[in-house]
């Protein structure tokens, strides 16, 4: 028989577990009409919202941790792909009923991965309805220096950051469960020390939410285009033990979403680290002059996929 | 039949008419992975979030304008009870399906506030699933002068701003229209001007989202109580037309939530405005040393009322 709280109980419940967790900068945080934050000086705010909802994103079975860290890493996934340092977020919480089993697991999830990157949840809303998360994150970055989605040029390398088409894997092998590739669908890590990292030999960034094909349009200019080394794309050990035919990889490397890695267009004369803390830096292309993404094997010939994007109001997948 | 349209022309569509709209420090809006503002040297920023759910705060054939409208002052509400000033806002925007004239309409009201506070859209998100407006809202406030809930003393001043009631009445006398009533409830004004004034001269500061004697709870320190004097209990002309007889306004205007004026704890000493703008000032009681809020009519009896909440995950009212 599960336990359940008023709401002011479940506030009260978050607001004790946000305050023992760390974060810097927080004048006033959980338990007033708003929070009252304290910006550096020299930095630019950085903020973006993301939500989570039940039936599209994830089921009503869904491990409430893996829900809270998911929530979480696609707002800091953002953070990192503006080259932001995360510093704060807020979560609107809609829930069908006030399960505390179910909200301490979440914030076992969302808190864990706030303190790795040392962003402090500050505020929130409580409501009952359908299963829904919104987090915002607010992040800083000096004033100038964030990276946006456009500014790539032609000749100007492709560059992914860690691994990709685990996400895609899990979901295509049905292995969205503990295993490596699961714990890449439904723990993605945000990249935000390569992001820092990036924006400053980058010419653009954006993070892979929606697949490489997708997010790469998303830097193209109307007149450009880009060519994909398929051989180049990084792949896991689990993704090559589980397909180990590159061919059939590669569709889901190009177009499948949810391995949050970073994607950057960076000047052939910049200098590209090889490795940011344990994440690597892989060239995977080139931005063209020809209009169109033209994805190469290495044999040479071209490599067709079925989608290149994914469209939250389109058909579910 | 409706015409429906892609996530991303949706997002186009709220990126077109937010880059209409007004709004300072915006250095990057809509249309990147995140926005990045320029905060106000020697202010703190102030940060909330506040969602509508739909069946829970609203029905599936409410006015979009009205929702819009609602979902963006209560955000500003609270920013006004902190004493700050509005300065961006982001949406995570959850739709059943991708209804443009239904987002038009809710545009134009969560727009059409934004730029009387001159309070950008900056983010945003959008998903499909059962309707749920989460709105993030972020304001400054000169560093150090953020007014709090806490702080009240014994013999402080019970002042509210506006009238009191008329929200609750609205939805007593089934009157969620046009009509004067109505528009309180559907599309209330968050005090802003009247929060700047009232953090200059009160200890202690919050809006009245959930009803004045649950909200003034919020104000009390364990040991604190309060007196209120229902004969002063501003009422506006459409409450007094509604219910002339006080004894039935008095529980509206005591219990009911929904009007979102200011409540303050000003001590006695200090100078209060009789208005702020077009907003009247009310003293309508004092912080008293003995537990208990006692609601005295002028004849000195006591009035007793029905509720002193709302709490979201309690019985639906």
């Amino acid at each position: 028989m599960a336990e359940y709280l008023s709401e002011f109980d479940l506030i009260e419940r978050i607001r004790a577990r946000a305050e023992a967790s760390s974060g810097d900068g927080v004048v006033l945080g959980i338990g007033d009409d708003a929070a009252v934050l304290a910006p550096s000086p020299g930095m630019q705010l950085v903020a973006t919202t993301d939500a989570l909802v039940e039936a599209r994103h994830f089921r009503p079975d869904s491990d409430p941790a893996d829900l809270g860290h998911l929530a979480l890493a696609v707002n800091l996934s953002d953070l990192a792909a503006m080259g932001a340092l995360p510093r704060w977020c807020l979560l609107a919480l809609t829930l069908p009923d006030a399960d505390p089993a179910w909200l301490d697991g979440f914030l076992d999830g969302a808190l864990a991965l706030a303190d790795t990157y040392n962003c402090a949840l500050v505020g929130g809303n409580l409501a009952r309805g359908p299963r829904n998360i919104a987090i915002t994150a607010l992040g800083e970055v000096e004033t100038g220096q964030a990276i946006t989605r456009s500014g790539a040029r032609t000749g100007d390398r492709i560059v992914v950051t860690g691994t990709l088409g685990d996400a895609a894997a899990a979901l295509k092998l049905d292995a969205a469960d503990a295993s490596p590739l699961g714990q890449r669908l439904l723990r993605p890590t945000p990249r935000l020390a390569a992001g820092r990292a990036l924006a400053s030999c980058a010419r653009s960034l954006i993070d892979i939410s929606d697949g490489l094909l997708a997010d790469l349009a998303h830097l193209l200019a109307p007149d450009q285009g880009a060519r994909i080394d398929c051989g180049a794309l990084p792949a896991s050990a689990a993704l090559r033990r589980a397909l180990p035919d590159p061919s059939l990889r590669w569709p889901l490397q190009l177009a499948g979403g949810g391995d949050y890695e970073l994607l950057a267009a960076v000047p052939v004369g910049a200098e590209l680290p090889e490795r940011v803390d344990d994440t690597r830096l892989h060239v995977i292309g080139e931005i063209t002059s020809t209009r169109g993404i033209h994805c190469i094997a290495p044999d040479g010939t071209r490599v067709e996929t079925g989608r290149s994007g994914w469209d939250h109001f389109g058909t579910a997948p």
